[in-house]
């Protein structure tokens, strides 16, 4: 039906409709399309999402609307489930175990289905009732290794990464996003910024500190110029859906090429945010420990596949085989380096625009107001530390973690 | 007429038509189209190129064909003209009075026209000729400067950027011959590879020397994941044209988006080159010195655009305005000495594949034999000395030109 490709934001009976008319999904579902029941449950700040489930299956369908779906003055073109559509079937392959199965995608309505991850919770809701976090980190450790690396240069001839880099160069909006609310914003006197009035020194310290400033500068730099990989782009704790069996990551609408660390840096944060979160001293210590327990499964994940995978790459002549293992490591603790500084910066970044930007992070959340505060100033001085002096970045971050490969 | 859209290799009769049936190319041309002139004056390596003149004024054309011109058995894309035509389009507001005049481009034809360089040469030949180089090297250092500064992130919102990036990543066919040719071809034997005979043992540590195949990595890494600028690509003394008012540079066919000192060490490589294939002691010198010299006009042209440009960026907060003087110099030496290590890098890899890869210098051309041989050794050895020991390449080919800011 004519009107179904014309895009409209989409309510439970129109994206019934709209499914019905889809045989492969209406199959999954099973049964009449009245038997099917749909759920909304967007809580991101940008799209509209639904639970579908039918006698015989269920699927999950995400559609952009025309504003941030919590701002609608915030006006926002359609195109981020394009991106987020792309990005899916870009690492489907890589990581086929770490992301719920593609379905469908309809550029008209801009309308992506995916399985449904029936019982499973968001890896921040499963922080705060008290779930063990390693197994995740070292999982989602893997699941950047392996995105990362084979959508590289070292992971396959350089025109795959061309054809990349062709299409998620045109997700120019949300990386705007990214551009002001995570890299710019929190480092003066912005509107949209906010934070708890025990942050005011701190804030005015991120405001004018000439050391801070730098390290901006050099991050900034990073991000635009650092041509590593496909990154997801916003691999924060909400955006990885967990169950018994393990991590499974969502919400890649802010896929772009860009550097390695700026991924890790992301779920990092995450960790540390929710390590000073935390109710106990126990507690905090052993969500704190997954950090470097991510970044040690990063990087022997990513080494390996540099020396296993068989990718024909560009890396053409016979002395960059396997057997120059001396010459092989020393490229590989060079880069690695080099990614970890960019994970210690960008998780400096992410800690601070989550505490002090627009859009925070929720591990705070059911803190009394003033433990709030305590516990807030001291996550936010523990990321400006950081910020303040990138040579001894990664030392604070990850104790020990630079020299294991 | 629908047969003229359609493509086909064309000769003087054909491209006679084509022209006719566009107004303002006859219109510039002149008098009836059996009144102009058409002499075919294809040099390169790989299209058809004419030269037109009529009674009112001339112009250039340009075809791809579908192969390698010198070589009817390597088959090609068409596509280049029209990453060569995107590339003028894209650097003609930037550096106006440095590139011929754009007039049309056939996307069926693949046929590029420009403006005419009626009486000029080649660089490689006014080289030869005897021209003093300084001007030519100080005027393309400022034209380096000009056309990366501005497609680079620090000279506009990083959207600007992107758009470039989203269409020159499609330009996989010529970056893959600078792939396998300039970076890969020359450090192993390859059958593409040949070279004087007196260059056989410096070939065979080219093939063997782990401190060159350290470097090759390096700045094959440099060239892949360095998102710096849109460059020209191939910027050797055979794409700059000179007549006594200075220089226009053409042949972008090449262009794509990467470190900014890859454009910066071809055009060095060819100076090198030019230098060590000169007749006398002080011809040698004179070139020789327009290496630093373009770099310093670079260099400067490069810093003035970034503390004066009026260009809106991405560099946000207040911070980073013009007062805070001596952290924009720290950073502008960064930057510099980061783009001169690459120059340095990639100027050595120029100089090495144009003696032993596929496609040859001319500087060596009119030389006999046994002294061909010798200076080509010079040229070579110094070239090896160069990538050997990439710390302190840059002083060996620039002495005192780092500190320079």
């Amino acid at each position: 039906m004519i009107q179904d490709t014309q895009y409209h934001p989409l309510n439970p009976d129109s994206l019934r409709q709209v499914l019905s008319d889809l045989p492969s999904l209406a199959i999954r579902l099973g049964g009449a399309p009245s038997d099917w029941n749909i759920r909304e449950v967007s809580d991101g700040n940008l799209n509209s999402v639904w639970l579908v489930h039918g006698p015989s299956g269920s699927l999950c369908a995400k559609q952009s609307l025309p504003h941030v779906r919590v701002d609608p003055s915030w006006k926002m073109p359609l195109d981020r489930t394009t991106f987020e559509a792309g990005w899916l079937q870009a690492v489907a392959p890589l990581v086929p175990d770490m992301v719920p199965e593609f379905l469908h995608f309809d550029p008209q309505l801009f309308l992506l289905v995916t399985a449904c991850l029936d019982d499973h919770v968001t890896f921040t809701e499963a922080l705060a009732k008290g779930m063990d976090p390693a197994p995740v980190a070292s999982q989602i450790g893997r699941f950047v290794a392996q995105t990362t690396f084979h959508t590289s240069w070292r992971g396959g001839p350089f025109e795959n990464m061309a054809r990349l880099e062709g299409f998620f160069s045109g997700n120019t909006t949300l990386t705007r996003i990214t551009v002001d609310l995570v890299l710019t914003d929190p480092y003066h006197d912005h509107p949209r910024n906010h934070y708890h009035p025990a942050l005011k020194p701190l804030v005015n310290q991120l405001h004018i500190d000439p050391a801070i400033h730098r390290s901006v500068c050099h991050m900034q730099s990073q991000f635009f110029t650092a041509r590593e990989a496909l990154l997801h782009g916003d691999l924060h704790s909400g955006s990885v859906m967990v169950d018994r069996n393990g991590a499974s990551v969502i919400d890649g609408e802010f896929s772009c090429i860009g550097p390695i660390g700026f991924d890790c840096g992301m779920f990092v944060a995450s960790l540390i945010l929710a390590s000073f979160a935390a109710p106990t001293e126990a507690r905090r210590n052993q969500i704190r420990q997954a950090a470097p327990i991510f970044h040690q499964s990063f990087l022997k994940a990513y080494c390996d596949e540099w020396l296993h995978s068989d990718a024909k790459t560009d890396l053409a002549p016979a002395f960059l085989t396997r057997d120059d293992a001396a010459e092989i490591q020393r490229q590989q603790q060079e880069e690695c380096d080099r990614i970890t500084t960019d994970t210690a910066g960008f998780a400096a970044m992410e800690i601070i625009r989550r505490l002090t930007g627009y859009a925070h992070t929720s591990h705070f959340d059911n803190l009394p107001e003033t433990e709030k505060g305590q516990k807030q100033y001291q996550a936010l001085s523990f990321a400006i530390q950081l910020l303040s002096d990138l040579k001894t970045a990664p030392e604070n971050l990850f104790p020990h973690g630079k020299t294991a490969l």
